[in-house]
């Protein structure tokens, strides 16, 4: 029996995870629930699952819950509770669920513990992936992702050698927007960005799909969990999001991994590696599929890919200063503070003022981290008085 | 080094895999050539390679060569010299590509002298798979697989384990017929067969692409090379052949190898497994890509692939009096001497008037062989009458 921690139970990939999670109740069991401020959402999940933890990191959430709930699963909050149940003892894997920059501090407090991370906070990896890297190596801990790309790399890595991988290939399905012109980008709202053609995803991930940032964030983290260079991470434009990614090898020999857009299978996968449970979601057939296509990415009116992929042969502090400056840029775009095509302007502004530094330790990261922030809302500020 | 003898050598395999090993000279060296009667291409190869041994079947051919050839290479002739060639002591892998039944016995003598088997030659699985994996067992040789949509199944299996397949997906482009109907397919010549749009290959096979046999051929071939049942193999019609194959695990997860068509890639996998090798060969360029399609097999127009689901779930000698049958109707085929519809009549006649041998050995292999050659031979001598 396999005990899990999941981080960020209530948002999109939480809820499909107890899904997983409640189709093999004889393979895994739940030891900490934990998410932000959705308390509604989490005592029917306590209800279900029966945690030792659950954690409300709000406090007037978590307060609200502890005057009316009475089990037997301790209610913690703030980030002392979160850091507290990702360290559970008894638990094996933790699923790190949570959103941005916020993901890493209990990613990297489990695996200190020695917890097998499933990882679906690749801001983690961006932010500060040769750190948590060396970090999972030094505990022996695994780290398997959960984002469908790199679940897909990962499983065409299987039985290979990475010393002949030749390169990666991301897919990516482009947006909503793929094919549009600057003038066309011009007026885009946040509710044309919400209606993402191919997957049902969480908020901030669905802006981040539409400007290709999400794609660039992926870059990175490829980097990270498979030790390339960023020469050898290509992204290849796939609009049915059937073949979630490939990976080329030194004979020319190509695998790429396919299916359905549903985020249950990752998950699974990320959970039961090296095995594979039998499953009831919907088969991709192929009488029924519609051509497969491939296209290049339009890194000049989406220019996000570009500064992200700059951000990572920058190195050091860089990249973390790219996800701090397009996480300010993503939410005062959904607070309709700047438009779409401001996005990777604040970015952009934000990498042109950074002074990277080399060789960095978590400090400097946080450091970045901040200064990032607050450089990215002065960005905001300009943007939002024209 | 390892050594190698390359039965077949001046066919469309065998000269693939003589390039592919000219190019890998610090890895390979060739012990054995051996062809039909093919004498100056032969004597070129000898020349280049130097083996120890070389065999042309045909007698007059292998006079002819003995007559005018001094140099080191000990020449042989007809069955006796070929299964002595093939048995060569020195040898680590036999490549495999004679055309038709004529490769299982040499097949059959390499893996009894211990040879691990670079596969080329479907017959032999198809006439005698259950005899012929069991025999790889017992001397403990690897049958490596040169088809290549075996060697992408193959390769979709890397680190995966056989019990979790939920279905082999073989793809077909096919043929040069596919969307004909029966009234157009009724006049289709020899030469409208042999411009196949995907792959060059050996007129045999060329003609059993343009039926579908091959493909049956496959299904065949693949249920005894990775030990699964009939059921669990699929044809899925994918025109582009850029997808070789596929498979689909029990959590929906399919996995597939992509490369262009060009059999050095799988005749190199056969040989480096489970190392790749560095190769020049053109790259998938998913820019230039035509959209990939997939579609149903027409096994009304092309009854072959129907006919060799049949035989092998029938099984015992029913797989080979399939095969024989084939045969012997591609060459009558390929001599004008039936029509191109009369192939899967003649397979079909054959299969209806055979009696099933179970629990089969070697000799009623052979005996299933020899009476299909004649009742298929009575078929097209009632074929060319009308």
């Amino acid at each position: 029996m396999q005990q899990i921690a999941v981080l960020g139970s209530t948002g999109s990939i939480g809820t499909q995870a107890l899904d997983v999670i409640a189709a093999n109740t004889d393979k895994y069991k739940i030891t900490v629930l934990a998410a932000y401020q959705s308390e509604q959402l989490l005592a029917e999940q306590i209800e279900y699952f029966k945690p030792k933890f659950a954690v409300l990191i709000d406090k007037q959430a978590a307060d609200r819950m502890a005057a009316r709930y009475h089990g037997p699963t301790k209610i913690l909050t703030g980030e002392e509770g979160l850091l507290e149940a990702a360290t559970f003892q008894q638990t094996d894997t933790v699923l790190t669920s949570l959103v941005g920059f916020a993901g890493l501090k209990p990613t990297i407090a489990a695996i200190k513990a020695g917890k097998n991370i499933a990882l679906a906070n690749k801001e983690t990896l961006v932010a500060a992936g040769e750190f948590v890297m060396a970090l999972a190596k030094e505990h022996n801990v695994s780290i398997y992702p959960v984002d469908s790309e790199h679940c897909a790399v990962f499983q065409c890595l299987q039985g290979e050698s990475k010393r002949q991988i030749a390169r990666i290939i991301l897919t990516a399905s482009g947006g909503p927007f793929r094919g549009r012109t600057i003038d066309e980008l011009e007026n885009v709202t946040v509710e044309d960005c919400l209606r993402h053609p191919n997957w049902s995803m969480g908020r901030k991930i669905t802006i981040d799909s539409a400007t290709l940032a999400n794609k660039g964030l992926e870059v990175i983290e490829a980097k990270w969990l498979f030790g390339v260079d960023y020469e050898q991470i290509d992204v290849c434009v796939h609009p049915q999001s059937i073949i979630h990614s490939m990976v080329e090898f030194i004979d020319g020999s190509v695998m790429a991994q396919l299916g359905l857009p549903d985020m249950r299978l990752p998950i699974q996968y990320a959970l039961s590696y090296p095995e594979r449970l039998p499953t009831s979601f919907p088969r991709l057939d192929f009488k029924a599929l519609s051509a497969l296509t491939f296209d290049v990415p339009d890194t000049v009116n989406f220019p996000a890919l570009k500064l992200a992929y700059d951000a990572g042969k920058k190195g050091g502090t860089m990249p973390c200063v790219f996800n701090a400056a397009n996480e300010v840029a993503v939410y005062a775009f959904l607070n309709n503070e700047i438009r779409f095509l401001d996005i990777p302007k604040v970015i952009a502004n934000t990498m042109e003022s950074h002074t990277i530094v080399h060789n960095i330790d978590l400090d400097q990261i946080y450091i970045a981290d901040t200064w990032a922030r607050r450089c990215a809302l002065t960005a905001v500020a300009d943007f939002r008085k024209r």
